[in-house]
């Protein structure tokens, strides 16, 4: 189907809403299909093309997902990684630097604090836009990454027991990956502390399409889960310090929890981590977070492949 | 021409003023080559070559434009864009820096802010020196831009009529422009606040070899001006803000301005802009400032190409 | 021998500790393979190779050598040049950005504050790491080069007298010289005010190898050295500024120096320099750290060559 008919060709990516299940499907075709490429055939993808990235928010790890999937599909990638560098110091407004780095590249990444920047951004740009993760519930890639990974290490994503845990209210990550589950038919459990529970009105049109229970135990269904999926819990975050102090060793991952986890669960965390999964777990079977990032790469190459290929690869 | 013999080949770019009219036209009608060339054989130009950028001074649009030029001939770049992160921290001297990276590059671009840093780079490097912008006076690759951009969208620049708005005292785009145009035959009209006119010792030279009339008011003349090439107004260049408001409003090209121009007259802007250009003008026939920057990576990689080719391409 | 076997296929290069003459003089072979070369043929041996760079301190030089290198090889790099802008920020540990980048590249190179970082990172990366700076005591391609220097332009190694001036006590290239050194049969002299001599904690694994004479004096035995090897004295690293102000003068390489020098000495140096060679002696015959620039981008894009290929190239 990729073959005859590639409906990414030069379109945007600004929202998981914006998909189905048939098009993630698509794409984790495309990621196979680049596993499985030759270094030199992979090269052929994206030859010669340039990929111009626009980061208004530091984030090492997409930036460099995103260098590395040009760059192993041939391409190349030139961009602003600080904003306090760029030409917005004079005041330039969004609407233009985007139009310009859009005449410079093939291919655009927009990361962004505001809510709808990259839809903004896709309607003024000449090329097609990527949204890089922007404001408190977009990350579209992130989601793809994210549910490939599931269907790669578990071999199918429907009716698999999906616990996500940490800090539900502030990640973006967790948005686009309940809308990304929402095309599946899955079971999801959110666990959190109490003052980090999901935002009620990010979740109404996820609620209309499945369900999901929530809890402030982490170990109360761990032995039922298929996938585990760690968010970092911001310490800031808290009212107050005590609140933190008193949750925070409740949703450390360590050799204790995978334990009691299924022998064939596996652990996911979008990274960067810092205490909430244990050093001690990496060497665990169920570690999968270095994978993840690892088929981050995948997929993000396959779709820059997809967007730049009118019949696909 | 180009083929038999390239009088740019290891040559520096330092200023608009060792240029001639024959030398603007042969970068005119090899920027017009790399256009119509196909994408894979404009990578042969600079197949493997390394374009390194030192910047003295943050400029993101001119680094760009380089690393897109660079990027679309096959080339690829290295090199410092933020002063602060590199060795001159260390106090290493602009000698030093640039032999080094002329050792480790094919071609080198300089942006700093000294008048005459090019000129010395260029004595001292082992390749050639493309000057990205020096002191207040000189940004030739700019005026490059500026030139094709003229001629590829009114098809000549002899007889035209060509009007400068905004600050003409420090923005270092008009000197270099107006050197280039004095190399036409052209009825240039300067449009400035008084605070703001151009600096009479710069232009001594210019006024040798053309004539130009300077005025403060914008809408004089705007029904008879083929280009209104329009700069930043900066706030903090007032000596104070009281004339800063007064004069403020005078020099915005909206659409009220737009209709009051020639149909077919072009609106040029080295960019950024912020609100010396209303954003409604961008859709009018007359915007062409976004296909200016479009055509300054052009105008670069034909440089470029003909800089790193004995017998240019 | 490079042909059959090559001995650095994805191997770490962490200490010249763990070198010998044999390995020293492979990678010597190799370079000078490198630098007869054509530039298209060395672009294959490196062709869609990604290098990962990780900075935790400035490097403006080793980062846009390595970048030259990988280039120059026909590969790409991608990293991170500065912590202040990466996910560290957030707190994320060295195993795991390590541990990632090594995901994202072909090789890395890592420059980091403390002693035994790059040891560490090995470890735990996927892909080779090559240190590219650690502690005060490591900088093993530092070393590569500056002995591939000697021998190119003295011919060979042993049976030289080579001083060593300036800071010997806080210079990481010092020591990771002297140890390159001491595989060879060398006469080492090193000069330096009282303050600033070598650590005997750091160099009682040396002496064991070879000996060195130490003196304050420069000029003392300077007629009859054949290389000269000079580092920057730092004013902050005095006691007193009195002190600084007293040894400052003393240290500088200038014209009189020069004289005094044999006419088929070499001056070496890391670089950047500040005042220690006078600007007036890169003209004489005896400087040599331009070429020991060139000379390190080479070593470097050998070195990664050898890593990157089995049979070698």
């Amino acid at each position: 189907m990729i073959q005859s008919m590639n409906e990414f060709f030069q379109k945007d990516i600004i929202s998981v809403r914006d998909f189905d299940k048939q098009k993630l499907e698509s794409i984790f075709d495309a990621t196979n299909k680049i596993i499985k490429l030759k270094p030199n055939d992979r090269r052929e993808i994206g030859r010669g093309k340039t990929l111009g990235y626009l980061f208004y928010e530091p984030s090492t790890r997409t930036r460099l997902s995103f260098e590395a999937a040009i760059a192993s599909i041939g391409g190349t990638s030139i961009g602003i990684s600080n904003i306090s560098s760029s030409s917005t110091q004079k005041g330039e407004s969004l609407a233009d630097t985007v139009r310009i780095m859009s005449i410079y590249s093939d291919v655009l990444v927009l990361r962004h604090p505001l809510d709808g920047s990259s839809r903004f951004a896709a309607e003024i740009s000449e090329k097609s836009v990527i949204n890089g993760g922007s404001g408190t519930e977009e990350h579209p890639t992130q989601a793809i990454q994210d549910l490939f990974t599931i269907k790669k290490e578990k071999n199918k994503i429907d009716g698999l027991k999906i616990g996500i845990v940490g800090d539900l209210k502030y990640g973006r990550t967790v948005y686009s990956l309940l809308s990304a589950l929402s095309y599946y038919d899955v079971d999801v459990h959110l666990i959190s502390p109490e003052s980090l529970k999901i935002r009620t009105d990010s979740t109404y049109e996820i609620k209309k399409r499945f369900s999901f229970t929530e809890s402030t135990d982490l170990e109360e269904y761990i032995d039922d889960l298929d996938v585990v999926y760690v968010t970092r819990i911001q310490k800031e975050r808290f009212p107050d310090e005590e609140e933190y102090i008193k949750v925070k060793g409740s949703y450390v991952i360590g050799l204790d929890i995978t334990k009691k986890m299924k022998d064939d669960a596996i652990i996911l965390h979008p990274l960067p981590r810092l205490d909430e999964i244990s050093a001690e777990v990496d060497n665990t079977k169920q570690a999968k977070y270095f994978k993840q990032a690892e088929y981050g790469m995948y997929t993000r190459a396959a779709l820059l492949g997809l967007i730049l290929n009118e019949k696909g690869f």
